[in-house]
Order: C-alpha cells, then structure tokens, then sequence
C-alpha cells in the first residue's frame, strides 16, 4: 500500500473512538507523526493517562472525549452494586485522569460532566449508570463533531471554489474527533468539490503545522502547500491567499483572540495584503469574563524547544537567552470575522459575541 | 576553559585571514557552528574550493576575500619566471575557485581584480606579480571592513544607548571579514558601552540567526535573546524593540530590498508597532539597473531544507508540495533608510541613491 493511500485510510478514521466490546479507547498517536500512522488501544487508568501527559492525543476538544471515553471506560470495570463505593471509586479516577494536564479546560470540563451523570442518577443500579455514562461520553463526541460541522458551514460562505486559504499551527481534525475548527470550511469543501489551495505554515518551534496540519489535509487529498512562517508575505503578495482561516485558545470580550504564537504575525501580513483573517472558535473558547487581550496571561515555555528539540545537533549557542512564548493576541482589528457554531460575529465584537451569547442561551444550534 | 570563553576567543579571530608564512588561507569552518569552534588552515586549491563549496566560508564579503587569498597563495606556489606561463596558470587556478559557486557576484568580482592585477604589472618580475596580488587581497579585506565600519558608525546614530534591536537572518562578522553590516552598529555600540539588547530571529529554513548570529553576538559579549520568526509582533508589542536592522542582497533603484526570506514579514510587523527599519547595504548590493523588486528573480530552493534538513526525523508527510523562496522583497515604503558606507539614503529612494553613488563618484567615504 502506498504511504499516501495509507495515510488516507488513517485520515477516514476518527481521532478518537470508543471499542466498547473490547473495552478500550482507540486513538491515533500523534506523536508518531507523520513518520508513522498508528492507532493504539488504551485499556487502564495509566495508559489513558500517559497518551494525555504524552501528548499522544492533544487538541482540547480531542482530550475532553478522549478523558470521558477513557473514565466510562474504568468505570465500567469497578466491581461493585454499592453507589457510594461506585462513586468514591469513580472520583479517584477522574482526579487520576485530571492531573495528566491540568491546565486543560476542556479536560475538567469533559470529566466534571461525567461526574454530574453520576450524581444526577445515583438512585439507578451501578450497571444503568454505567449506560448512562457511555451515553454521556458518546454525547459529547457528537457534540464536539457538530459544532465543528457547523463552524465549517458558516466558514465556508465566506470563500468561493478555487480560492487560496493560509492556516497557522493545527486546528484541524487532529485537534477535534472530525473536521477540526479551522480546517472545518476546508473539508467541507473538499466534500464539494471546492478545490483549495490550502498553505500551512509549519509554525515554529513545535512544527505542528508541518508535522499535524500538512499531513492530515495531504492524506485526505487536499492541495495543500508547507511553507515556513516567514514566507506568509511571499504567498499573500503573490496573490495566492483570499483568506486565513486559525483556530483560537481564547477570545476576549471584545474580539482580541490569543492563539498560536505567529498568528497575529499572519494577522499583521495580511492586513497589508487585504487578505480577511478569520478566527474559528466553538462558543466555549470565548470567554465574556476577559475584557480584552491584554487581561490574557501568555503562556512562557522552555528554551530547548527553540534550540535543541526535533534536531540532531543544538542549533543555538549552548546557554543563550530564547524567549519562547507559546501564543500571542491578535487585536480584533485585525480580525474580520469570528467563526463560531452559532454563527459569525463581526465588529463590533462587544456586540456581535454578545448576541451569539444570546442565541446560544435560546437554545442548540441548528 | 568555558565554553563562553572559548566562543569569545574565536570571535577576537577574524573570519578570513592569510598566515603567509605558512602558505595558508586560515577560516573559522561555519558548518561546525554553533556545535564547535574550529580554524582551519587551507593551502590547497581543491581545499579552498572545498571550503566554499561546502560554506565552510560563507556571505558575500567573506567568500570574494577568502577566494583573492587563495588565488595569491596558488599564485605564490607557480614555480616559473616566464610571465606568460605564470598568467595561463594563474587564470586556471581563477576559474577552478570562481566555480565553487558560480551565482556569487563578490567572488567572481574579487578573482577578476586579482586578475587584472597581474595584467596590470606584466612588466615586472613574476616574484614582484605575487607581491602585488599579496597587496591588493590585503587591499580587499581591508576594504570590506572599512566599509562595515563605516555603516556601522552611521548605523549608530539611528539608535541610543540600552535600545533594542531586532535582525534577521546573519548579516554578521561572520558574512564579513569583520563588524558585518547589520551587526556593525551593535559591535560598534558595545565598545562603547550601549549596552544593547539585541534580538535575533531564527531565520528558518536555514537557521542562520540560531546558528551564526546569535553565536557571534553571544561570543562577542552582547546581550542577545534568540527567537523564532514568528515571534517578532510579540516582542514589539512588548515595546523591547527599537529598531530593525537587516542586510541585503540587492537594493533596486527605488529602495525595494530583496533580503533572507522573513524580512519582508519582520518589515510589516514592524509598521504597525512603528518601529524603524533599517537596511545595511554596501554600495556594490545597490544595483540601479534594476528599477524595483518586481525586477528581482527569486531563488527558489529544495524542499528538504524546509522538511527534513537538521531534523532528526522527516518533520513533515513524505511527498507534500513545499515552497520554500530563499528571500522576498521588502517594498521601500516599510524602509525608514538605507546605511551605507556613503550616508543614510531617506526616501523618496530615487533621489537619495542616486546622491549616494555621486558621493561615491566623487572619492572614497571617510
């Protein structure tokens, strides 16, 4: 089998699955990639914790299921009809699988959810409640697969057949269990025949763009093109961009948006290009309690991700300063859309994300 | 001894240098860097075209240099008194070094000068020939750093004590045979105390800011922080940079630069947070036969530099399309001045260049 119809095999399946008859959560360990595709199965606590901490599986939606598939999983392997015992137990590992990466919103949130099934049926037998956490972990996969299909849908009435479109780092389906945030318009599109032409930036010093974005769109048949971070002004000069489509880690009250760190160097490029840059984000990464990007603490990580990870040999003179921020704050100036499952917000953004605030209350998105 | 003490011991050596009484051409080996500091000495032709082949020698300035040296030391080893035997020998040997790297101006221009040196003294004796070539590489290292100095002094005039600097890629020493043109102002600063905080982009794919500049600045003492390319809005934001100072490869007419792919990005982030950019361009990068950057040809390089070169592993999926442009044209209105050994060419660039080359017209620069 060639690599690339290999790869697209790999691609057709789910970034995370339950194997509920062999009792295991099967993921595809991204830290083989894109040197090799392989899909593990995870059965105990520790192995589900280490796929977490091991950055095996990442992307905050795709840990959030992979944590509940992952606790429905031990939970079904409590022995015991005593709901006080079933819980106490249950609490234990949650709290395991919690600490694998405690900054993680989505992977509380996705646990805390499970645990408020527990409690919600405790007058049920353990094996029901058992059901009914399945049920519960299922949901919030199909819950993460719509909001991801319907940010797709709204990203893709803003480019047409054949346009150009730049990405930053990897919201794609790597990072969710389908279709990614940022990558949603684009495979939508490509299910429409849309043809883009799709550049990803490698996205300096992880290389997710090259090691996650590249891969995943190449092996699903998009035309997709790496290029280095600093080439963002050759491709939009040459007029080979209509639109940035990025992901986002959180937005601000009013539209400045923290994500990847050379995002809003991408942002600043294509200003001076007239390119539109648009922020992909599922409703539960905008938070209303932030006035704006300034009050976003920046995330400082080590130097040798700079000089020495990923190489055969340091590539920087052993103990010089590197300053490594993880992320960066785009101004909403920069930004002409924010791409959500409710819909598209636009400037003013202390209005329009208000209002998507509005219909989200009003209830589900269609 | 400490490795700090070691690398600043190197960097009180000079990047090219002639040890005649040992018949040898004598260069820091650039592709050991920033792993080890090694010298080492050259005496014959195919050892010198090694050197420049494989960049063990590396930047315009420093390879013509490099290459009139070698020529000489060839020159001196012609064991002949007949004039016309010692010419047909000397231009073989010319053309056999001017074939290491055949797109690089400086060395053919550098060869070419030797070359009419000979054919200017045809009178003399062939062991007063040699003196003459001795003189006149000597003449062509001196010049190259008088001319950086001379950028550098202007350079520092643009900046105060304690400001921040920001460069791309290594328009460094080590390009040089000393100061280096966008580092001259920083070398000249730090004798007399500014005490600089300088910034150095990475430059992917290549690394030549990770590998070359920031181990030349931190040898030399000055207080550098290294960064990816993609982190340049986050320090301006921050408000740590004062300045840009960058190289180039050709200058057109009308100020557009062509430099190190990224500068053209580092220029646009720089506008929005009104920070000055700064080209450091010797008189032979201006070429006014080329009226703009639209002129200007793009080298377009392999793909493995961008996918696997330094890796430890491929770092991206086998087979995906890549582009991966060696530099990009920064448009003369991002560009606040052009140093060069002549003054600070101002826009409009039309009119301020052209002064420039009726100073140069008129007598060396002070």
């Amino acid at each position: 089998m060639s690599v690339e119809k290999e790869m697209k095999n790999i691609m057709e399946y789910e970034t995370v699955a339950l194997d509920d008859d062999n009792d295991a959560l099967v993921i595809l360990d991204q830290t083989k990639l894109p040197g090799a595709a392989e899909l593990i199965s995870l059965h105990t606590g520790k192995e589900i914790w280490d796929a977490i901490y091991l950055l095996k599986v990442r992307g905050a939606p795709a840990i959030g299921v992979a944590a509940a598939f992952g606790l429905y999983l031990l939970a079904k392997g409590i022995r015991t009809d005593d709901y006080e015992v079933f819980y106490q137990e249950l609490c234990r590992h949650k709290e395991y699988l919690n600490s694998a990466r405690p900054t993680a919103v989505n992977l509380s949130w996705a646990l805390g959810r499970m645990e408020q099934v527990c409690l919600k049926h405790k007058e049920l037998p353990v094996s029901e409640i058992k059901v009914k956490l399945k049920e519960e972990a299922v949901l919030l996969k199909e819950e993460d697969i719509r909001v991801c299909r319907a940010i797709g849908e709204y990203g893709l009435t803003l480019v047409k057949p054949g346009d150009g479109i730049l990405t930053h780092c990897n919201a794609g389906q790597l990072a969710t269990c389908r279709y990614g945030t940022a990558t949603a318009p684009i495979y939508l599109g490509q299910e429409r025949g849309y043809d883009f032409r799709v550049y990803a930036d490698e996205t300096r010093p992880l290389l997710q763009g090259a090691r996650l974005t590249a891969y995943e769109l190449y092996a699903s048949g998009v035309d997709v093109t790496l290029i280095c971070d600093n080439m963002s002004a050759t491709v939009m000069r040459n007029g080979w961009v209509n639109a940035v489509f990025v992901g986002c880690d959180r937005v601000a009250a009013n539209g400045d948006t923290a994500n990847k760190i050379g995002t809003s160097v991408v942002a600043t490029v294509a200003a001076r290009y007239h390119v539109p840059v648009y922020i992909c984000a599922p409703t539960s990464t905008i938070d209303m309690s932030t006035p704006t990007g300034a009050d976003i603490v920046i995330e400082q990580r080590p130097a040798h991700e700079v000089t020495d990870m990923w190489y055969e040999k340091p590539m920087a003179p052993a103990g010089v300063k590197v300053f490594n921020p993880a992320f960066d704050v785009t101004d909403h100036d920069l930004i002409a859309g924010i791409v959500t499952e409710y819909g598209i917000a636009r400037a003013p953004y202390t209005e329009s994300l208000q209002e998507i605030f509005c219909r989200k209350q009003k209830g589900p998105f269609s």
